[in-house]
Formats: C-alpha cells, sequence, structure tokens
C-alpha cells in the first residue's frame, strides 16, 4: 500500500446522471468503452439508447446491455423524440457511430437541447462541424468530444509544464501514432472478426475523407494543440494507402509550422508492423523537453536543458495538481486507457451539475469541445488538400 | 482503433448483484479501489454498507457514497442483522477494514450464510484462518480473497504458459515488491495526509505480526503459487525495520525451497528509494523463462532457451486465451490495476450467479481463496518465526 | 562468462598497417575516436600526421601522440609530399579536419596514389564530390568514408533482414537523430571548452551550407540507404534555424519518396532537450517491421506482423551471421560507439591487404564508399534547395 | 556530434608499456578482452606471452598475435625466466588463465619483480590468496585484479555519490548476476563451440569449489564493497546445481549482513533462461536510491526520496568528476564493456608510470587489488560454508 496525495474522488452524488446512447451495439469497440468510463467514477447510470443502425440489432444489444425495454430505441430519431416527453429524461447522449451520423444525431439532440457526448472525428467536414458549433450555441448545450487521450493525467501535467513557461518558448513537435492492425487488406475479410471495424474505417461514407489520419492522426494533432496551445498557421502532408485497393490512406507524414515559428511533424500509420497503439508525443522549448508515449500512459519525461533527464510519474513526487486531479491511485499503481477516458466523462459530469445549477462555466473544464473538433476536421480537410497539391503548404484557417 | 480478439464483454445482466461493503470509508485508499473495480464491468451494485469502526464517521461515508439510509448501518453487526432480513439481502460483502477486524467480520457474516470478498491478508494469525476456513465450509458460502494481482490478464498468460509447460521444470523464482513511502517515519506525523495508512500499516494490533511483508510481501508470494502451483517445502528469512522505533520490518529477504527441489527468493522493502510498487516475477525453467512487472502489467516478457526474447502484449498477438479472457480493450491501450482488480470482481460475480444457479463449480474460477489466504498467513508467521531464530529455515507447513 | 559463437578475431597480423592522419589535434573529438578505433583490432599503426592547420599545434599534438618527429608533418602538403618518397610510407590517410579541408586533402594524397580513410560528410558541394569520384578512379585507391553507424553489429543485422526479404516490400521509414547541444548559442561562447566544436559545426565557411543535416542527418539518411538499399526519387525539407543569430540550421525535418513506392521521414535537431545521440531507425513493411535506437545499439526489435516482437540482441541467439561477423564480445556485454567504428576500420585493413595482394573486391566490404559520399551531400543540397523554395519537392538525382 | 566536457585522453605517452600475457591462446574469450583493453587508450604493447599450457597451442597462438618468435613462450615458467634478463622486460604481466593457475603464475612473476594483471576470482583458496598477498608485499610490486565491472563510468558515479553521503546511510543493497549459457550441460557436449568455456569453469580442479558464485557472483559482491565501501559482518548461501550431472553450484542465493547493520542480497544464476549478463546492482539508503545495470552501462537511475527519478547519463549534465575521469566520448555515444575494461588498464599504466618515477600512491588509483582477491575468494568460501550448513549464518572474517 503506498499512498500519495491523490484525487479526492467524487462518488458523492446521491443521485447519478442518466446517459443514452447512440450506436455502440454488439461487435463495437468504442462504445463498450464509452460505457466503461461512464460507469467508472459512478457519476452517469446508462438508461436509454439505439445502439445500431439496424432496429433489430438495436434492441438485442439494449437488452443485453441491461436497458429497459422502453428506452431501447430502435432508432436515434424514435429516441429524441420519446426522450423530450419523458420527466426523467436523459442529461446526456454519447454519440459513438461510425463518423458520418455523427453530424445528424448530434443536430437531432441538440435541436431539442440534449447535451452531447460525441466520439472524434467530429463529422464529415467542415461546414457540418460549423453547423453543429451553431446549433450548440443556438440551443445552450454542452458538447463534449471525447479526444480522450487529453484526459490522462500526464498528459495533464504536460500541459501544465508547458503552460507555467518550464518548457520555454516552445520550437519543435514530434507527435506520432502508429498502429499495425491494418497491415493487410482486413477489410476485405469478410469473416474475419475485425472485419466490421476494418470495413467501415477504411470506407469514405462511414469515415469520411480521412482514413488513418482521421481515424488517429487527429488524436496526435488534438494532443498537440491540448499541450501547447499553439495554433496552426501552414499544413503539408503526404498521404499514401499502402494496402492495394485501400480507398483511404493508411500512412500520414504531415509538416506543421506554427503560428510564432514552432514547427512540428505528426506520422500517422496503421501499417507500420509492431505498433499496437503508440500514440507519442515530444516537445522541445528552449529551456526544456518533455516526452510521452501512450502505451507507457503514467509516464512522463521531462529534461531541463543541462540537467539530468526526469521520469515523472503519475501520482508520485514530481506530478503536479493538474495530474493530481484526475488520479485516482497511488504511483506504482497503472491507471490506464480507460481511466483516462473516464476523466473526461467525469469532467462532463460535474459540467452537467453546473448546468443544472446555472453555474456552467468553460472555464473549469478540460473536455475536448465542438470547436476541438472543427480544428481536428481542418486538420485533416487540410492535409488532403496539401496531399492532392503535391504536399505544398496550405493555409490551415 | 485496432481490434485484435477480446474479452466479450459480459455486460448482459439484467440484473445486477448486490454488494455489502465494511470499511472503506473516508480517508482510507482501498475501500475506493474495490468501489471502483465491482463498477467497471457493471455487475455489481453497491447497496450497503458500515463504511468504518466509528459510527459517526461510517454513516457520514455511506452518505457520501450513496448509499440508502436504511442500508448505511452504524457497524457490521447490525448490518448483517438487517441485511439477514431484507428479501433483497446482499449477495457478497466486500471486506477492506484493517487486518485485525477480518477474522470477526468476515465471521459473523459467513455464520448467517453470506457470502465474502476480503482484502488481505486474511487474518491476524494461522487459527483464525482455519476458523474461517471451517467456518466457510460449513456454511458452505464463497470466500474471495483480493489478491488483485492475480486478475492482471498478463499473469493469467503466465500461469498459463506454467501449465502448459512451456517453462519446462522450474528452477527459480525471483519475485520482489519494493516500495518507498515509509522511507521516513510518516506514521509518527500526525497531520500528514499519508497518517492514517502509515499509523495502522505499522501498528501490530491492526496489522498483525508482519509488516511489509504482511502488506507487500503475501501478494509477492501468492503470485509465485498462482503463477507456478508450487508448494513451499522450507523458508528462511531475515527481516529488518530500518526506520527507528518502527514496530514492525519495513524491509524482509525471504529465501524459499519448494516441494521438487525449485529455489526462491522474495524481497520486500517498503525503505527503498525510487520504488512506488515495484512488484516484479521472474521465474525460470530448463527450457525458458518469463519476467513481468506490475508498474508495466501489459507486457510479459519471455525467452524460450536459445531464442531472442519475446515481448507478449495484452491484447496482442502472442497473447493466450487466459489473458483474453481478462482483457477489455485492444493492445496498445494500457489496462492497469483497476481492471486487474475488476477481474477478481467479475470472476466473482460469474460464480455468485454460477452459485445461485446452482452450478458453482471452483475449477471455473480464478479468485483467490480462503485457503490462500490461509498459505498468506503462514508465509508470514513462518517468516517471523525463521526470522527470530536467526533465518534457519523453517518447515513451511 | 558467457560464450556464444562471435567474431574469430582477426589479430593475425604479423605486420600492422600503416596510418596516417591529417587533423584531429588537441581539443578535436572525431580525430581521437578515429585513433581508438584504428587500435582496438590491432591492425593499423598510427605512424604519421599533420594533426591541425596551425602548423605550431599540429606539431604539438603529434609530439603527444607519440608520432616520430621525421613524419610529424607541419602541413598535409608536407606530409603527402614525404610521405610519397618513403618506402615505409603509410596504407592509408584518414582525414579529420572540418568539412571544407576534406576535398583539397583528399585530392592531394590521391593523386599520388594514398588510399583515403575520410569523414563525412565529404565536401561542401557535389562538384566537389564528383571530382572525388573521378579521383579516386583515375589513381585507382581506396576510399572509405567514415559514416560509422553502418559499422554497428545490429545495423548489419538489419541489413542482412532487409536483404532475405524478411520485411517484405518496403512501406514506410521513420529516421531521426536528435540532439540537444546547441539549444543555445554555445557558438558565441569564446570561452566555454565546447566553443571549437560548436564553432566549426555552425559556421558556413567550414561546415558548408548545412547544418545538423550535415553534421547528424546525412548519418540518418546514409544509415537508410545501408540498410534498404532504397534510391532517393524526390525530397522535400523544412529547415530551420531556432537559435537567434545562428547561421545554419539546427533543425530539419525532411520527406522522401523512394523509388519504388516507399516513403520516409527524417527528422533532425540539435536543439532538442533530453536528446544526446538520439540515433534512431524504424523500417516497416508489408511482412515486418524493425526498430533500432544507436543509444542502445546491442539491441534490435524485430516484429512479424502478426507475432510477438522480438528482442533481438548483438551475439544472442536470434543474431544472423552479418552481425556477427563485426561481434568482438558475448551477448549481454555491451559493445558501443567506438566498436562500431571500429568495424568500418578493421574492413578497411582488410580491403587493403586484399589490394596489396591483388584481390581487392567491393563486394566483400560494407564500410561506405565516395559514391556514399556524393550521395551524403545530394541529401544536405536537395534539401536546402527544397527548403528554400518552401519545401516543395525536388529530383533527388 | 556533440562536447561535453570528457576525459582529456592521455595518448601521449611516447613510450608505451610492455606488456605479457600468460593465458589466452586460441578459444579463449577473456585473453582476447584482456588484449583489447590494454591497447584501446595506447598505453600499452603486447611484447611476450605463453599463451596455453600446451606449448605448442602456445606458440601457434602467439604467433597468431604477433609475437615475436624469440618472446612467443613454450610455458609460463620459460617465460619468466627469459624475460627477468632481457633489458626490455615486460612491465606487467596478464595472467588469463583458467583459476587454478593465477596463485603459482602470479607467485612465479612475483617473485622475480613482475607486476601482475590477474583475471578473477584471485585463487583457489584463502590461503593461496594470503600467500599471493604475503608476496606482493614482499617484492614490492603491484597487482592488479581485473573485476572490471569497477571500471564502468557510472559504477564510478555510484562509488562517488555514496562517499558524498547522497543516499544517507546505507540500508539495504539487492545485487544480482544473472545468466542463461549453462541452462543446459554444455560441459558435456565436446564438439560445440562453447565445450571449452563450460568445461574448466564447471570443473572444480579448474575453477576451485565456486561455480557461478565464483565465475560471477563475485563480480556483484565486488561491485558492492566498491560502490559502498561496506564490510561484511556475516553470510549465508543457497547454492544449487539444477543441471543434472553439474559438479559446481550453477545458482546461488545470498544473504549479507553489513558492518553498521545494512542488508544485502546476491542472487548470481546461469541458468536463467533470457539473462544474458544481466549485473545489476540496487542500493538504497535513507536519503536516496540508485540503480544500476551492466546490460545498459551508460545509464545510472538515481532518486531522491520524494523526487522525481533521475537519469544520470555517462558524459551527461549529471555526472561526476569521478565518472568524466573514464569518459571518453560524449554523452549517447555509448562505450561498453570494453571500454571499461580498458578503464581498468589505463588505470594501471598510470600505476605503473608512477612507480617508475617512485610516486605510486594506492589512493591515486582504483583498480582492484590482490587484497579485493581476498575478499572474493572468502565470498566463495564462506558462502560453500554456509551452504554446506543449511545456510546458517557464517562468519565472514
Amino acid at each position: 500500500m503506498q499512498t500519495k496525495k491523490c484525487l479526492e474522488l467524487n462518488d458523492n452524488m446521491t443521485k447519478k446522471l442518466k446517459l443514452g446512447m447512440v450506436g455502440g451495439g454488439s461487435g463495437a469497440f468504442i462504445g463498450e468503452v464509452h460505457r466503461i468510463a461512464s460507469r467508472i467514477d459512478d457519476r452517469f447510470e446508462l438508461v436509454a439508447g439505439a445502439f445500431s443502425s439496424n432496429p433489430e440489432k438495436a434492441q438485442a444489444s439494449g437488452r443485453d446491455i441491461g436497458i429497459a425495454d422502453e428506452r431501447n430505441y430502435k432508432d436515434y430519431l424514435e429516441m429524441v423524440e420519446k426522450e423530450l416527453i419523458r420527466e426523467d429524461k436523459i442529461d446526456a447522449v454519447a454519440i459513438v457511430t461510425p463518423n458520418h451520423m455523427h453530424h445528424p444525431i448530434a443536430k437531432a439532440f441538440m435541436e431539442k437541447g440534449f447535451n452531447i457526448i460525441c466520439d472524434k472525428p467530429l463529422a464529415m467536414n467542415i461546414n457540418q462541424c460549423e453547423e453543429l458549433i451553431k446549433c450548440k450555441k443556438e440551443n445552450n448545450v454542452l458538447f463534449a468530444l471525447t479526444h480522450n487521450y487529453t484526459g490522462y493525467p500526464m498528459i495533464r501535467n504536460a500541459r501544465a509544464l508547458c503552460k507555467r513557461g518550464d518548457l520555454g518558448e516552445i520550437r519543435v513537435i514530434q507527435a506520432e501514432y502508429a498502429q499495425d492492425w491494418l497491415t493487410e487488406d482486413l477489410e476485405n475479410r469478410i469473416n474475419d472478426g475485425g472485419n466490421k471495424q476494418a470495413s467501415w474505417r477504411t470506407d469514405p461514407n462511414q469515415s469520411g475523407a480521412g482514413g488513418c489520419i482521421g481515424d488517429i492522426g487527429t488524436h496526435a494533432y488534438n494532443l498537440i494543440r491540448f499541450i501547447t496551445d499553439l495554433n496552426t498557421e501552414e499544413i503539408s502532408a503526404e498521404l499514401t494507402s499502402f494496402v492495394p485497393g485501400r480507398k483511404l490512406d493508411d500512412n500520414a507524414q504531415i509538416s506543421l509550422r506554427f503560428k510564432g515559428g514552432a514547427k512540428g511533424t505528426i506520422w500517422s500509420s496503421q501499417v507500420a508492423p509492431g505498433n499496437e497503439n503508440h500514440l507519442q508525443i515530444r516537445i522541445y522549448g528552449n529551456k526544456a523537453g518533455l516526452e510521452w508515449c501512450q502505451e507507457d500512459p503514467n509516464y512522463l519525461y521531462f529534461t531541463k536543458f543541462g540537467e539530468p533527464k526526469q521520469k515523472i510519474t503519475r501520482g508520485g513526487s514530481g506530478a503536479m495538481s493538474d495530474a493530481g486531479d484526475v488520479t485516482r491511485i497511488p504511483a506504482g499503481h497503472p491507471e490506464g486507457y480507460l481511466e483516462g477516458f473516464a476523466n473526461i466523462y467525469t469532467d462532463v459530469a460535474n459540467a452537467l451539475i453546473d448546468q443544472k445549477n446555472g453555474k456552467f462555466n468553460e472555464e473549469n473544464h478540460h473536455f475536448p469541445s465542438v470547436e476541438d473538433g472543427l480544428e481536428g476536421i481542418k486538420f485533416i480537410v487540410r492535409s488532403i488538400a496539401s496531399s492532392s497539391s503535391n504536399s505544398s503548404w496550405v493555409n490551415f484557417n
């Protein structure tokens, strides 16, 4: 047993928030992740859902999950309509469908005043994003985009180090997100268990114009912005589809010029054997550098120029309060992906409570926003534009 | 996104199991861990508790946690009595108090037919353990001891490799569990946040005769047994209290002779600066060796003699089905301590369902048992006996 | 002690080869490295030199090194002239001056029939390289360029894996070489010990038009070619000088399009705090991937798609004969930078012996050539051209 | 290129020291290591030898190595006799035979006034050691024992940290040296390349009474003493021969009680698959802890209690001057086993020069001594005594 100072856990809510979900039926990956994340800190109860675009499958999944029949909807339109008239209506809906459905579903719910938790990328194009931003403002709802890696404690620590000026002026950013699961043409293997994931994620009609750049590259880009607060001026991209017949990119090399003069690169790949979820970010300023890797997320390596490298650990002596705020258990007992994801949900729970009490203030919360979603889509769209014009530099805004 | 084969998650229970808890009020560490672990797979609902030995504190904690007033008990005796007569009585009680209370509480509940989930070490001495074993049998209840590290997927994989014979005949085992949080006399710092944990854990009246050997050494010992199924023949120990004034050991060096000829050592320390929760186990047979470290629990290093070392990852290509059975998310997205702990709870949930259906069979479950608890106490007691007689070899049984 | 099969060391030469050196006087770094490298396998004896452009310093350095007075020359022209007429003339000259002197010195020696060992980068521009290639052919001498990292055993192993087809068709290459020593304007600190190195390396008149791209980026580029045998079709570069007042680039982001369709990036930086000599190369094909890092050079990580990652160690079970050929000591006893450098020298020694015996055949040797030097200069020149035209793609040849 | 402050290399000796060697002919491992180590800093020239106990093999090996015929001796007795009368006699003899020959050879040379460099373990028993100590004193010669790991820069740094008090009072030491090359009965495979090494090292007549404890355990023990200066009060050992038919221990578990109260363990094994030369030492005091591993020798991990772990690198910012004194090349360019070994040789060279000049003072040198050799033999002898008496504690002196 070890007890360093850590998060005073908030399970003191006498009444849990009510969560609905669209998508995430059987065979889905991210839906189950959202459900676990919503449970970890005991702030949400999943009470309603439309779990598939196929009505029978939707309801079978809902039954498996344990949703009461009356709130186990055939589709999201029925769900909007029927939840709206309930007294105990859901406090928020989690949208965990393939990308092309994010926009219509989020819009339909927002227009009726529901708060949104939406998986990334936000939508299929910039217009859709702008519509969602407008819709969110007009209906005065909360909108959280689950760029879940921002929930890791050591990412919060990295952000706090940058904000405090410990890195000095940021010069160079190297980010990468590499996987290997699409090394072969998994999308064409009808009978393979991985097929469903592979096929929608490599299908432009469901994923949008970005392949690996949209699925994982956006995470890397979002992390850069989250940690450094830098804005992008220009972007240059080289997108490639290595697997024969694949319709979307499976490897992306991106260069970034940030406002103020920093430079960055993002490498994103789903055809790099030996990489499972190698999301790494390294940031170098004129005073110090830092390095973090998602596969070992409890450690942040920090080097002041001219001093030995430090290993800052979640919950450990060198961790800052921004990390402590999202730390459940002592140093040396690893927290992982689900806990990081849960930190987004818990932050949303706090925001929903604040909203109910009329005290919501964006500055008190860290969850990625619908505006971050637009930035992510710009990242995809501008990268594709650059890649189509022989990697020329493209204005980001 | 990446989708390798992983656990078909069982959240298809239309009715959650009802959990009670004794101990784990405000300021506790392990109680909160048990609560999160019970929630992750959505199999339990915490409905009753007696959260402290201090009645006011107990009920304040229960309110914070969100327990209904009528099941928020002043003490565990009231809880036994009142739960017993409820129709919707708890399916199991989790005991997360300091060690000296495990025995009376478990006994009181078992005698009324309640199933038990109990933190380790099981009790204060061998007699108490034997009483609990007897009591468990007489009342035909389930008893799970939360040696949580057995829940890690790669520990399951290690066990499966041993069982399949991939290591050949096991020769050498090196286990260690090192921390640094008791490097100074934290137990005497009344105003320090860590004080409560440090004081009961270094107090023989609450912890029993073992200090670090009981708090963490038992975990290492339990892992050895869990992975290898070896039985101990003799044990030799050198226990030391390095911090002036400390009443219990804070460093332990143990040698083990196993039946069949294997040899092992366990080093356990709470005064080793730079170690957070460094629980490591290395096992060497005549055909292969394996290495695992709790602080990076998603990786198991396996080397067949004469071949390159392999890094087997949770959810990855080399992982066996025993690991896959307790894997929630794809390789490269780390699971940690809480997920490992949750695997114990989920296994207990399955056992409770089987029990209800009259189908419980020990062989289908992996959670550590009350008998494992006796082994753990023997480990502590025999070590102390050896250390008191100048580290002479002591028969284990 | 451990004895796996390793290099049958060739110290059976009854007569050592005679080495001369130009540059490398006191305060130099790379000259001393060359001298140690030449000694490790006992194949060379350093017998002559002109160790500095300053005649007094040259001769003082020569005396320190232990060179006989009569062969301790004031300058390289005297050295060419006087060595030429000796019966026991040098077998090769090592040129370890700042870059701008490589061309005139190499030319002067080659024109008199001397064999050359030259530090990288080869020269100041493409013309000089072509002249040296021509000169080398006309005079029928040997020319070795000390891209020393090609001498590491695990780099040889990586090359052998690629050649054997274990990676399949190569798709993606990620190389990087990051340092931090020029994070501040060290070149302006006259009294600092590091000053001499920093000042010539950031001075276009001595270094050429490339800063970090020439000093270290070329190493990364050379390794890519050495391991994969790929040829570059187009290159795009973004060079930056972050330190105010610095005349040459201290950060470079390079994209590569290889003939046949593979893509690559090189990141090279001397302003990345926390990086000492972080030279890393990762290569991904459609069958497997490999990863290597110079700071831990004895390990090569190799992952066949769908299998666990393997750690191949120098001298260990999985190492191939190409690595074994340049391995001195058993696995687990690390060899480092100097041994890797020595492997180049020993290969040159073997070539010189073959030359003497009229049996020299390029295919039996691995040391980088003057033609590789031209490729390196093209890499620098084309990068600068691209960077000057807003990172547009530039034909490599 | 990177230039941090590092060792001002001493290759300014106009006249190299003359080295002789006994043992180390073809098929030997450590003889070649000594030869390379002696060359790296250019301080020695190998001029004479008796390279095998078999006269023909001795002379064939000498010819291969390039020794002049007149100094290529049939046996060590001839070598003593003939070297003695030469004007240009050797300055020191390196003894690199199997263990049982160390004593007679060292004695024969010392009695004629020759300085000794001897491999470890020093001799076959305590009596022999004491004789050698006496002989060394009577003849006033230098005696260096090549416990080579003491030559690693970061070991020097560890020692300096202890001496400066940065660890506070030392409490716990965990050392281990594990290999796997004797997992099978290699000594019985006549035709295997590894046979020669395996057979003498597992033969009590050539190795002495210790197997792995003598071959590698002594290195771990020596490192503990070198770094901490602690003296051992009592020792307890459990030695095992796991491989059927093996005559000496291949696994050793040792406990140590140091004067002053510190405790330690040493695990030494040659049957641990996956370990090549895993020599690791961890030292914990009441203020800080440090960790070092031979397979990655350029890094020392240092943690002040309550602060983040630091990675101190050879040549890097946090390295102390004691490390810098034996550092050749900048941080990030790894030095390895041979360089560490060379540091012993170079220290001996400096001592020999001082001796010639009548200025030898033990305090200026770090090479292990004949007295350290006695300590090493005591470690072996006392361990065997303890193991023979059921691991009882045995007085060390």
